[in-house]
């Protein structure tokens, strides 16, 4: 009804007042569990949600919770005070709706009850608003983390030319950001005329440096959405990714440096090669780990911290090292 | 119980079956609503939801479901047999639970029957499990397409030797991989070595195949897992990606001729690498819808056919073409 079009309006769309119903059954902590039951029948069509009962004071402020399943399996005749769950667990209007859903898998609810900042009851929100939620947020952090923008709308149910607009920002931002890489191999020119065949391991340091950035930023991002990592777990992760890091990175270097000694013949090359992917897999652990944990420091979406702009940033740096060691442990040496 | 547990354990612990809980209502369809709540007053206590009352024949036969708040906002001597919804919704026990979460997102039920071929009734699977198989799924997706072999246990749970074999395996698969584009490279010496600065636009023309396949591989793949888009759609998605990417890499194309033009002050390397770059806009959308549906076909995961396998292969392709049109119309012109 119209009381409550305008109760919803005043709260953001993406809160828990913004996704809350407000038909709810509330209770008396004096009655039976028949008197409740009849309560239902006259009061309880009305409801979003009967799951729970919830038992408010003279002010509307919410005191307590019954499961509609205790009552239903308890006798008629009993009371329900001493059912009532006083510690009950409800939530912000003002939360913002991801806090919401993880309030939500932690717990397994079918609906939490939401108050304003004085605990008085404004209405519920149900697993399925959530799992809808659910779904639509992880769908945009995927589409951020393909640099994508965001579409409401089905992929098929969008024209050609709303996909257009959905890529092309991302692309050519990063279009031109991948210039740098090229201005730094402009750079070397010299050295890349008189070694030709140092060309031929940009691709694949510049493929390993995206992929091993993408797996860290990927488990970050995920980890922090889902709420298992949090900000101040910063060090502990980054401690984790140097030493992983290192591992894989000597792992890579080794197998690479054979093959490069087995096809070119040319140890000082193997050395070089492997050096620079050792150093690249380090810096794109380092780079993946802590870019989305800065954003979500500076209160933006991880998710954008994702693939394209690591791959972008640790290719600089990347080809920037292999170059210099090119230069001076295998040209000049 | 005992016998629970050899339930359970007949299923495939990834199908509906598998998730499953044993403890339900089952009613007859003669009882009134006093009588359904003093049955529940008896048994209810031991079912893992009440939300629905399941109404069996003798043989065990799923023949209808009521609402728990059905029942509750009814009058106490009312027969339940009008209320008793006969169009069951119910899902056989060896669907996959991927399958049976969409079931929970279509129709944002608490709870759902699961039966065997005969329509007998098995248990119920709820919401809350499914909203676990879901988060889980999406993670195990998210893993794939970044290229991360799966793990159970969350990121800061895992020790360094367990995250390392978790990333190991794929990027030595794909650093080899990116050696074949490191070989066609090595075809075009002679080319580089005379014009060096043809060299400064692979960085450019790599990630931009990456992120324009990454794109589109991660819309094919969220859609596919959400049920929104079919393996009939193929021609469908490969006509809009064909158009998409003709908007697009005209756009992209434009806009690099110019900077290519402005900087470089050479309108044929300009033009070569603009060429390059449409080809590959075209080629990295045609492989990143492409591949995740063959997958889909054959019945492996499409997650597996994300960016880092689309960007190892639009790298070779697209550095190929890049190289022969620069050989060909630059070079030999």
């Amino acid at each position: 009804d119209a009381q409550e079009v305008l109760e919803l309006m005043r709260h953001d769309p993406e809160t828990a007042g913004g996704i809350m119903a407000t038909g709810f059954v509330a209770i008396r902590e004096q009655m039976t569990v028949k008197e409740t039951l009849e309560y239902l029948q006259v009061y309880g069509e009305e409801a979003e949600s009967l799951s729970y009962l919830y038992v408010l004071d003279e002010d509307g402020i919410l005191k307590g919770v019954i499961a509609l399943r205790e009552i239903v399996v308890s006798p008629f005749d009993e009371h329900i005070g001493p059912m009532i769950n006083t510690n009950v667990i409800s939530v912000r209007a003002d939360m913002d709706q991801e806090e919401v859903s993880r309030i939500f898998a932690k717990y397994g609810f079918n609906s939490i009850p939401v108050v304003d900042e004085n605990d008085k009851m404004l209405g519920i929100v149900t697993a399925d608003d959530v799992f809808y939620v659910v779904e639509e947020e992880t769908t945009e952090d995927m589409e951020k983390m393909a640099a994508l923008a965001h579409s409401e709308k089905d992929y098929l149910d969008t024209g050609v030319f709303g996909l257009a607009k959905q890529r092309i920002f991302w692309l050519l931002f990063l279009m031109i950001s991948a210039t740098f890489t090229g201005i730094i191999i402009q750079g070397y020119q010299k050295e890349l005329a008189s070694v030709v065949i140092l060309a031929a391991f940009i691709p694949m340091l510049m493929d390993t440096g995206g992929n091993a950035g993408t797996q860290v930023s990927t488990l970050i991002i995920r980890g922090m959405a889902l709420g298992e990592i949090k900000l101040k777990d910063y060090f502990k992760v980054l401690y984790k990714e140097l030493r992983v890091s290192l591992i894989v990175g000597i792992v890579l270097a080794a197998v690479n440096f054979l093959r490069v000694w087995i096809f070119h013949h040319d140890p000082p090359l193997a050395f070089t090669v492997s050096a620079a992917l050792l150093f690249t897999v380090i810096l794109s652990k380092v780079v993946g780990c802590t870019l989305p944990m800065i954003a979500q420091k500076l209160k933006i979406d991880p998710a954008l911290m994702a693939s394209p702009i690591i791959t972008t940033i640790v290719d600089a740096l990347s080809l920037s090292v292999y170059l210099y060691l090119a230069k001076t442990i295998y040209i000049n040496a």
